[in-house]
């Protein structure tokens, strides 16, 4: 890896809620936990998380455009906003970067408006129904992404 | 009622033109009035109503986690994002409270993409098309759902 | 209140069943209770409630031909027939009343075909998931809907 | 069979034409032919079989009502309101007895209208497409099924 | 003509209100006057009108099986339970009869779902769009049919 | 009627060839024989029939125009442009003129692409499936339409 | 029964399986319970079952082309290859044999994709939601069904 | 023009990012470049052009509201809010001010969900598919129509 | 400009009657204005109009044929036949051309079926609802975009 | 081969541009060099072939009629009218001549809505996706339905 | 033709019955008449046909990968598989050979479900509706095909 | 982790001819190298992988089966059979173990048919995008989920 490889960690509406609300489908994980692991699978990987969280589309998008001048990739998991936002889709297209999308629980065995993610149509990879285990899964992922365009 | 029941009155996106556009629509009464009578019939009903109005989604997201810890119920009329929003509908369901969905028109009457409400799917109940007048309802209903629960 | 204002609230098909089937669905009044919690509510609001219930399509038609000529007013829960029956549709819109459909669960949770409603495209107001409380909403309702025309 | 097992036998609407219109469809047998041959299936089983027709769904959903108070199952051929009726439908459900559904022909291979039935959303099981015979069957398949709940 | 020659006209729901409800659509001729011209039509035609309106679906089907026998064509403005009945469908087709389906107004003008009509599936012409003046036609369109049979 | 009371009547593509092909769903007369069937009736309405046919849907177009500033009223039979043209439902619209849709045999009956069409949305009234006696009404029709008209 | 009638009754994919996986929705019967079954009720109409099963769509293909030529009747449980195989139907087709389709479980009442059979738009009937005894009910109706076009 | 004629210009999500990024659809101008363009335009027309962008929905609506009190008139670019956001369009119809939309490339010529636009419900006209001269064009579009208005 | 650049101008169906039929949707301008201020226009971009006006979709197809061949750009307002006519579209496509599409009204406020349009699947950009304004900021459009393919 | 063999080959819109326009998906030959190598196999086959082309839905009704006097069998490419003419539908089943459709590329790999053919559905058979081949194909297959015929 | 040029042509599931099965669809060849025939034409074009038949859909995936590295072209008549199977599909795309669709009957005029082919998705042409004939139009048209190749 | 612990791999159609067959989808890896690289995988979580491929969809069953009794997780990329297979699906629910799905290319960016997978309806996870290395994402996330269950 080259020195300061950075991937932004975007996390997208309600997540902060995480390990408190319905434990049976998204489990006991709060999202701190999963940033602590983040940052170790990371050190690991000789590359540095950028963790973040907001309920705001707008500021989804605007995060993405800073990572498309300061970040090597994304992963993004963009909660109920994968499913309605084609502003964040022509944010991720815009970005060049390597995309990784996650969802903690397998979309696509819940409700049909979950089964459509305009963030696949602009991500590499998707990872989904692992949990939080999925975040580290999809930092191998993207550092091995990255790793291959140099 | 057990002391300091409060309910959270959230309104969304254009409501605070109530009044002003389309009164053939959505009647002469302004946000204000409406506020003004939902504090005498809370009042009433020995509960504090705590009215508010955004237009931004995400600050609608946030205002439920707030009320997920602060509040017994809630009431809302999302405008727009009703019809558009799988982020308030998680966290509506996340909120774990009654809620009680309000339109000032009657939303089956008008154009097709307003027949279906997001808000619908995580709300105890729904009251529309009687203006302003419905949030009066509403607050009786969820005091009773409170009630109900105690 | 004018002398002698009468509201038809009329019961459409397996609503005689009300208390008795699937209570985790409908609750546990029976439609007896809620006609008494009806004639105690009118009583205050000074106006008179002509309460029925019928499963046959064609006698909800011609009451509400009846009523029409006779009543101030509709509340009416179809049950099934708000899906299927155009006929009542168009017997409530040549009523030229006031109409508050009611619907003791909500609708927009159970399955797809119960969404939607004949009823409401004729109806001025809905009040749905609120169980038996919801007819005394309703009686509100349009009670304030006809002082409203005076 | 304990002693007085009674399964009540519905048809629908224009079932008293059986054996006249359509034989090409329908067959030839006489919906009194079919009566007849159920009543000695049913003392064969030990079981009574009281067997009706009307054209009305009103009455349908009112007969359902009494089987569910006097009789220990359902058998029922609703026609045309198999395809149309919620209100037969909710019926079914609250009678909470075994139901066995029976068709003629095979509505699957007819027009699409006839492909989706309200009725199998309440049914035990279905038969269809072997005639009159399907009735006996149905017999059978009632028999067997309240026996096994005792 | 042979002597004898009986047509039934079977009027549906709400029909009994025609020019007292919504004049702009139906125009001010009430049913009354309709049976009145249908019955002079009828005369220069040298047959007999059996004029008839009820809000039952279940009437209707019954009225079409006594058709069958003892008339010699049907004429059928069914009202809504055009757009939702198969029943009639099926016992209109079972009649063998010549049927004319007739609409005061432009079905095809109106809400989509007054657009498709199961009675037109087994009529064998529809008169639609001109007013109390499509049963005058209706009569003489079956009058030449029943003709040409001969 | 005013003198000089004209209708054109318009056959689109194919209707040249009525008597001749397909029998069995169009019947054995000719265009020719229902254009003098339509003159002597129009002779008995003391109007004028202008018939003309075409397979071109500009040339109907251009017709629609000049009958807009020459004749009273219009019948048309678009043949297969019925479901295709928006063209000729523009200038039906643009000739605010009383309009009567006639089809040889009822639409409703055959493949789903002929179940909608155009020249209804711009049509007074339809009539189909009686044949070449369709026109006959239709001109019985259309002049009752210009008589009440003044 | 004319001698050595023999019935061939062929089971699809993860049949194999019954009795042990989701006995929620297919009961505790064994398949081999269900051969046994088939082998008694067989003998008492003097008949033979000829029983297999295979997770091979080519397969159940070359079976039916088998008895096309060896036996007089099919019974058919094609599981999973009901909802998508036109191998299946044109082959049943091609057998013209009488066919009566069997289901263990009502696949009307259970994900949608399960409610469409191209088995149905061949067979001449079918038997669902009485589990194994299913089988048994359509050994009696294709048992008939040979008598009847002897 | 009247003195202090003002024309608010709205850019949505990733505008910011033209002339970077995709340019093969956007083209090499930025929104800068544009900006310039239409002050000057504007200088020629004699009115005042209010240039803004945002990433945020909520943002959008609020400017509208306040364009409906202190501007002539509306140009707006929502990009991708265009095809999901219904809060604008309710914004837009209140505002009672000309809108005319623009978009840089021919939405009608990219993916499927481009092709519906909200704001087209409640613009007077579009523009799009000229990339950045479109903004020019709709200035003079949107002058002319506040010049016809007075 | 180069010298002799040529615009052709293309009318649809109906388009005669501009000014004439609807003007509550299309405005009083007629034809001829159009095309007086469409010379005007291109006299002061030093280009010339070629302005065309037919209800034949053949004679469309083959005029941009020869635009093909003779021109340098082509605006088009097909009318009616940019919602039906694949022939143009193919035409537009073989010509090369730069091609602007205009319409009068807003045809996303219209009908359904008036939504989409074959023509924008060739064309480079759109101009609508802003009347017949639209075919000089068409002009102007089609100019720049010649300007910059040279 | 009887004498005097005649097949009429129908070109419609656009085709006199082949060889010229989008070679990739059209070839290099011109529509002369197909009615050359027609001519020529026709020959060999002793038959004689009629080829025309025109850009008018109405003309190929037109001599869709004449063929049916006149020809003993139709090779057709519609064009785009393939995709939208009912009409010429219509002229080809009232034909009741062997009619083989011919597209030059492959239709079923194109837009969506070239993948739905009006013409086949009155074609005998249908050839695609090999050029100009495809005629000399297409005279061989009609010639020998002619011979089978006879 | 170079030595040694070999095409596959593969059959898939029923068509080892053709000429025994609804010959009313498919005609009273045998697939070894077909054989035979194709043998015959194949030594005219100086090439050799490899002809299969298989009702396993992994069977013919098999043969295509075969067919890959061994032959020159494909001729495919996949039977039900052309409409359900993907991965026949994505085998004859991995191919890299010419591929002809052969289908005995027209699809376009069957059931709906025959009317999209998944292999269309891959073939370079199709001939469908001329019988066993087809095959043979198809070894010409793919020895064409493979020597403009060369 | 518990020794012996195993995880069937299981490839469905044409993934054989990875690494030859369009590389710019799948990558130039062949199926050998992931195999190679999952023994490696595996045996760093000191567990084994049993690597398997098949075109046939009856033998996935079966093999499906086999590791219910044998194994302890599934790992598919069941290929085209993923969007085709409820034969698949019922097999996988039927095992009761964790399965992980994996894709080389991100299907939901692909044609609109491929991105409906019944496998994803009995998957625990699913990994998709990121090539051959998904398969060892995929061993590391099926080893958690078994650790976690015990």
């Amino acid at each position: 890896m080259p020195d300061n490889t950075t991937i932004m960690i975007i996390n997208g509406p309600n997540l902060n809620l995480l390990g408190v609300r319905q434990p049976d489908i998204y489990g006991f994980e709060t999202l701190g936990d999963i940033e602590a692991a983040c940052a170790d699978r990371a050190a690991l990987l000789d590359i540095e998380a950028d963790f973040r969280q907001t309920n705001h589309e707008g500021e989804i998008v605007g995060w993405i455009h800073e990572a498309r001048s300061n970040h090597d990739g994304i992963i993004i998991n963009a909660g109920a906003y994968s499913h309605t936002s084609i502003a964040i889709l022509d944010a991720l297209r815009a970005s060049e970067l390597p995309v990784i999308e996650v969802h903690m629980s397998n979309i696509h065995n819940r409700e049909t408006f979950r089964h459509h993610s305009y963030i696949s149509m602009a991500a590499t990879g998707m990872i989904c129904g692992v949990g939080g285990h999925g975040y580290l899964l999809a930092l191998d992922a993207v550092a091995r992404l990255i790793a291959e365009k140099e």
